[in-house]
């Protein structure tokens, strides 16, 4: 799903060749359809160590966008190679295990690199940063059908066994410095958003590496829904829909978990043309100079109609080319595993991150208020 | 469930000799502990028509609370039997296909004769004939847990199965006169109740006999529940939880009816001195004397602290107990199969029910208002 736009965005004014590996002969012929001549397509299982080293040995940049299932095994594969790498495969386990063997082999990967987490750790990092003091850091975020559907209200874009495990996983969060845990979907709050309306926001464990790498003493991390789809998976939860323990149902053996899923997934599949959303929300309060200080980013998009691709691909592929290419012209250059905050510290590559974002059309909005003033930049 | 408060209602004062048959040595010696030597037990298969005309032939009176599966051949079986009958079995079929042999066969026998269908009927009917023109009936009836607990708010004191038939089958109403159909669940409306607060009603298909008995042009049955359980119930009806095809999950196949009733059941399951209640609240709209009127009746009971009979158990029996006295003491005598608004003709016979049910602690209360005045009888 995101990895046609990232190809595409890469093919786009012709200063790479790129060539796009999957395991799946299906997937290589949607690709070259969607790109054309203009990318080599080779199939390669990307569990495979030695063919993925013999494929990305040489390259002046690789992007990772596999099954989270494997992402590990991937990084592995591309640092041993010595390749340069920028990855979205949100790989359940923690990168930063890699770290010292990148730095050891002086490969420079940056992990992560999506929206959110992604734009969002970037985000996040370099508004702290604008701060004298960082207090909190609020990341509200979620990818939403245009069309409000009873009963779920709610469409995934990316694989929706995910956001089940979103739904059950417990959520980390940050108090008074310390890392507390928090029921997923629990402490919903209400969001207004232009263009949009109400939204509602429940916690999930969304903060990843900004757990260990940010050190700002309140973080947090929601996902956004339609108002009531919260209460209905709540519900779902608690009367053991989501349930993993084996169940016998007659003759039959199952996991609530897996008949919950077969019955919703079609029903959360986009459907051909069908408009997805995305809206993020990142806010950092503080003091500066002296006064209370809130900046706060804003992101609305929705599916591009020219080329059909869904917002949630395009906000999650541009983070991770505008970052690779950054990397092959060697403004960024950094041997170990990162995640995007890890750039926060450079202003001109935050800004050219942003500014290459409003190129294609992926608007982030900061809203500045200091004391009493505020200012849209 | 219900059963044993009837074993015990009717033993009550030495008035019958009690026989109680089931195939369950189980549920028996259930029944022998609850009622003690008062009655006998006799272990029989309800569906096995000899066995059931030899036990019933010369009795009183027989009293029906089968499983819905088995209650038509229970009726047939009593009525060869040439014994006179009342029934809470809720047949799924249309018991009046029995009605012509009844007759024949010189046997009386009161169908549906629990609290709804039963008493709404009776009530129902009953309001109407004290109108110069009915014009409306409206049935709204639930029975609940006294404590709402989310997700479900709701327990099941008679087969969870039949819950979510109710939930699923369409809903028949009568609108000018014409037999109309409506999907289960819709129509949401909130009414008050003294003592409870608001409830919410949804239309299911309750009407049964009253649909062809009675000429009112507007009828319709809606289910009362606590607030919010409607719509869940909607969103997992419309989500395919309560899908009766077969489906395949991994290696299994199964209904995925059956897998959300083997999660739900246990839940709504009324756990060892849980108290449940019974709301109901008859309407009939029509013209007096030439003014507007409208009778409403209105029942809110308990579970009973002293015997530990479940309200549904009480408000169920209770009807069928004081008809079964009624008949086998000759005062009601009607060869044929008929629900209870058969009896409404005669107001002594219904005053005499609710008198009866009033020295059981179950209450009707009748609001009558005509014109602007109003009047609780």
């Amino acid at each position: 799903m995101v990895g046609s736009v990232m190809a595409a965005d890469l093919a786009a004014g012709g200063g790479f060749e790129v060539t796009v590996a999957d395991r799946s002969p299906a997937a290589l012929e949607r690709m070259r359809k969607h790109a054309g001549d203009r990318i080599r397509t080779v199939q390669v299982d990307l569990a495979d160590r030695d063919a993925v080293v013999t494929l990305v040995r040489g390259a002046d940049v690789v992007l990772g966008a596999a099954a989270s299932a494997i992402g590990l095994q991937l990084l592995r594969s591309v640092i041993e190679a010595g390749a340069p790498y920028c990855d979205i495969s949100f790989m359940p386990e923690s990168a930063l295990e890699l770290d010292a063997e990148a730095r050891r082999r002086g490969v420079t990967a940056i992990v992560d690199c999506g929206v959110a987490p992604g734009m969002s750790n970037l985000l996040a990092a370099a508004s702290a940063r604008r701060l004298d003091r960082a207090e909190s850091v609020a990341i509200y975020v979620g990818g939403l059908p245009s069309e409000r559907r009873l009963p779920f209200q709610y469409k995934a874009a990316f694989a929706p066994a995910d956001v089940l495990e979103e739904y059950t996983r417990p959520a980390r969060l940050v108090e008074h410095g310390q890392v507390v845990t928090r029921a997923a979907l629990t402490e919903p709050e209400f969001l207004e958003f232009a263009g949009i309306g109400t939204l509602e926001a429940f916690n999930t464990d969304g903060l990843r590496s900004l757990l260990h790498t940010l050190d700002v003493p309140f973080m947090k991390e929601k996902t956004l829904r339609y108002p009531g789809h919260r209460a209905l998976m709540e519900a779902f939860r608690d009367a053991g829909l989501f349930d993993k323990t084996l169940r016998s149902v007659g003759s039959a053996t199952v996991r609530p978990l897996d008949v919950t899923s077969a019955i919703l997934f079609p029903q959360w599949t986009y459907g051909e043309g069908e408009e997805d959303l995305t809206v993020m929300r990142v806010i950092v309060t503080g003091r500066r100079g002296g006064h209370a200080a809130r900046l706060s980013w804003d992101l609305f998009d929705r599916r591009d109609p020219h080329t059909g691709a869904t917002s949630m691909a395009r906000t999650t592929a541009f983070p991770c080319t505008i970052v690779a290419r950054l990397i092959a012209s060697g403004r960024v250059r950094r041997p170990g595993v990162a995640a995007p905050e890890a750039l926060a510290g450079d202003d001109a590559i935050v800004e050219h991150i942003l500014a290459e974002h409003e190129r294609r059309g992926v608007m982030y909005c900061l809203t500045e208020e200091e004391g009493s003033r505020a200012a849209c930049a």
